[in-house]
C-alpha cells in the first residue's frame, strides 16, 4: 500500500490514563484529574432534559447544518448564520482548515509552545511548520510577523495559550492583524475565551468586521462543559466559512451535541458562575504558588502552568501515585506542570500533594 | 487566502428538508422519510440506560482510544483489539482514509452510481476518481480491476451496494481480491452488510486473513439504529488501522456514541427482529412493484431503487406534496427513485401514494 510518505511515520496520540485505570493501578481509593481542562461544575443543568428530547430521535441522522443551533449561536454572537460551522470539538475545525488549505511544502506559523493540535494536522497535510518561541510564555506575535512568506498559508494564535494560560492583547492583536498580509487566514484559537476577565483581552468575535482573513474558534468542551459531546465552532466572515465547509463531512456533529450545545449558550448563569469560581480558584492558586516559590505564567483560561523548578515529569508521577493527575513532558518547559484549575476541594488536594512532593524531593536532593 | 486550489469550486453539501419543515411548507400532518437507510424499528431498547449511565460524565472528554467499546467489538467479530478504528460515522473512515493515502494525481477506482462520499473525499485531496460503470446495477469487479494502475492507491467497493442495493457474491469478491495488486488499499463498505441475508454475500471481515490490503468499513448508524450518535468502524490489519490512526483527531467519537455502540453489538436479538422485519419489507416492496410492473435491482440492504419509467425527480415531488420523502436525482438513473423499507404501515402508505402519483403521470401523459 502507498499511503503518503509523510504520514508514515507520524506518532499515534497516546491517550492519557483513564481514572479507573489509575485507581486500579496504584491502589488509590481517590483520583483528581487536573490534566484536561475539564470544567469541574459540570455542565448547564439544562443540558440534561435537551439530551433526554432527543432520546426518541437516535435512529435518525442529525441536521447535517445544524440549522437551529446557527440560529441560537448566531444570535448570541451578534453575526450571521453563513458565519459559523460547527465541527466535532473545535480540534475538527483545525482539521478543516488544514485539509482546506495545506499542500505539501505549504508554511505555517504558530507558537512554540502552543496546542499540538494545530502542527500536528499540519504534518498530517505534508506542510511546513514554523515555530516561534514564546517570549515570557506569551505569543512573541513580531517574530510570528518576521516568519510569514510568500509560502505561508495559515498563523495560529492560541489566546489564552494552552499550555501557558497567557493571553495577547487586545491593541496587540489588532497590531499583528493589520501587518498579517491579506493573503494569510489567521485562526485565532479561543477556546478558553469565556474565562478570561482581564479587559485587555479580545472578543475576536468583534474584529470579523474588519479582518476578512480572520477565523475564530470556540468549544462547547471547556466553560460549557459538554467535552464528551464534541461539539465546537468556527465564526468567520461567510467565504472563509465557506471554504471550510467543503471539506466537511455531512454529519459531523450528533443530534445529542446539537440540542445540549443550544440549551447550554443561552444559560448565562451557569457560565457567569464558573467564571467567577475559576477566578476565585486562580488567586487561591497563585497564592499557593507564591507561598511555595514557585514561578507561574499568568493564567487567564482554567489552567496554570507552573514552575516546579525540578524535572516535570518527575513530579507527575509523584503526584499520580497521590491520586492526582496533572500534565507534564512540555519539550520546551521540562520544568513546567500544567494542572486545570480544579473546585475549591481539588485545588486544596492537589496543593497539598503538591506541597508533599515537593518536600520529599527537597529532602532527597 | 489561498486554499488548495482544487477544493474551491467542490460543492456544499445540501442536506435534504427536515421533516418539519416538509410538513410546514406543503401543510401536511404526517411525513414518512423513506430518504436515508435509518432504522424504522428505532434502536435497542438497551441504549436508552447506556446513555443515561453517560449522563453524569458530559464534561469530561471521552476515552480517546474507545478502550471498552473495542474490547467488546473484538470479541463480536473474532478479531484483535488493534484491527479496529472508530470514526465518526463511517464517513469519517472514508475520510481519513483519503487523507492518508491521496496526494494531488493520485488515482482511485471506484462504481458508477456509489456511495457519492467516496469521491468527494478523493476531490478534497485532488486525487482523481475513476468511475466504472455498473453492470446492471452491479460492481463489474473485471471492469474495476482494468482501471488499476501504477497511479491507483485505493479501490472503493460498496456491498451491497448504495444506491442500488446490489451484491457481489464471496466468489466475485475474492477473485477480486486475488487479483488486485499488493500496493492498492481495498475499501470494502458493508454499511448494510447485517441486512443481508443471501447466503452467497461475503462477510469482508473473514477474508481480513487473507488480504493484508483490505479494510471493511461498518456502521451503528443502519441496523443498530444509532445514526443520530454519529459512530462507525473500520477493521483491518493492524498495519492498514495504524496509518489511518495516525490522521485521526485524538476524540473523535462521543462517550454517549461509545457506550450506546457497545449496549448495540450484544443485543443480538433486536438486530435478528430488524433483519427479519427488512426482508418481509422488501418482498412486499418486490411484490408491489412486481405489481405495478415496475422494475427493480435486487435489494440486499434496508433499501430499494426502482425504476419509476419516469423522470424521477418529477415523483419525487409529486410524493413529497403527499408526505413520502424518498430519494432521487442520481445522475445515472434518472428514472430511479430509492426507497427505504420502512415499516409495514410506511411500506404500505408508500405504495399508494405511488400508485397515486403514477396514476396521475399516466393520466397526464
Amino acid at each position: 500500500m502507498l499511503p503518503k510518505p509523510h504520514i508514515v511515520n507520524l506518532p499515534v496520540y497516546q491517550p492519557g490514563k483513564p481514572i479507573e485505570e489509575v485507581k486500579r493501578e496504584l491502589g488509590l481509593q481517590e483520583v483528581i484529574k487536573l490534566a484536561s481542562n475539564e470544567n469541574p461544575y459540570g455542565c448547564s443543568p439544562r443540558v440534561r432534559a435537551a439530551i433526554e428530547s432527543e432520546l426518541a430521535n437516535i435512529s435518525l441522522y442529525p441536521d447535517g447544518s445544524a440549522a437551529e443551533l446557527t440560529e441560537v449561536l448566531a444570535g448570541h454572537h451578534g453575526v450571521n448564520r453563513d458565519q459559523i460551522i460547527f465541527g466535532c470539538g473545535s480540534d475538527e475545525i483545525i482539521a478543516l482548515i488544514a485539509r482546506a488549505f495545506f499542500l505539501p511544502g505549504d508554511e505555517t506559523v504558530m507558537a512554540d509552545a502552543t496546542f499540538s493540535v494545530y502542527k500536528s494536522n499540519a504534518d498530517i497535510e505534508g506542510a511546513v511548520s514554523i515555530e516561534v518561541p514564546l517570549l515570557d510564555g506569551t505569543h512573541d506575535l513580531d517574530a510570528m510577523l518576521g516568519k510569514i512568506g510568500a509560502k505561508t498559508k495559515v498563523v495560529w494564535v492560541c489566546n489564552p495559550n494552552n499550555p501557558t494560560g497567557t493571553i495577547v492583547s487586545d491593541c496587540e492583536l489588532k497590531s499583528f492583524l493589520d501587518q498579517v498580509p491579506d493573503h494569510v487566514l489567521v485562526v485565532l484559537d479561543e477556546a478558553y475565551a469565556e474565562y478570561v476577565t482581564d479587559p485587555e483581552y479580545s472578543d475576536g468575535i468583534k474584529l470579523l468586521s474588519k479582518y476578512p482573513n480572520l477565523i475564530v474558534l470556540r468549544t462547547f468542551s471547556k466553560i460549557y462543559g459538554l467535552a464528551s459531546l464534541r461539539i465546537g465552532y468556527g465564526i468567520g466572515q461567510p467565504g472563509v466559512i465557506k471554504l471550510i465547509n467543503q471539506v466537511r463531512e455531512p454529519f459531523n456533529t450528533s443530534r445529542i451535541a446539537q440540542a445540549a450545545a443550544k440549551a447550554s449558550i443561552i444559560d448565562h448563569g451557569f457560565v457567569a458562575d464558573c467564571r467567577a469560581k475559576n477566578r476565585d480558584g486562580i488567586l487561591y492558586l497563585n497564592e499557593q504558588f507564591d507561598r511555595l516559590q514557585l514561578p507561574y505564567f499568568p493564567a487567564h483560561g482554567n489552567f496554570i502552568m507552573v514552575d516546579v523548578k525540578t524535572p516535570a515529569v518527575e513530579i507527575f508521577q509523584s503526584l499520580l501515585k497521590l491520586g492526582v493527575i496533572v500534565r507534564a513532558g512540555f519539550p520546551k518547559y521540562r520544568n513546567h506542570i500544567r494542572v486545570t484549575v480544579g473546585s475549591t476541594d481539588q485545588n486544596a488536594k492537589f496543593i497539598a500533594a503538591l506541597e508533599n512532593v515537593l518536600s520529599e524531593q527537597g529532602a532527597r536532593v
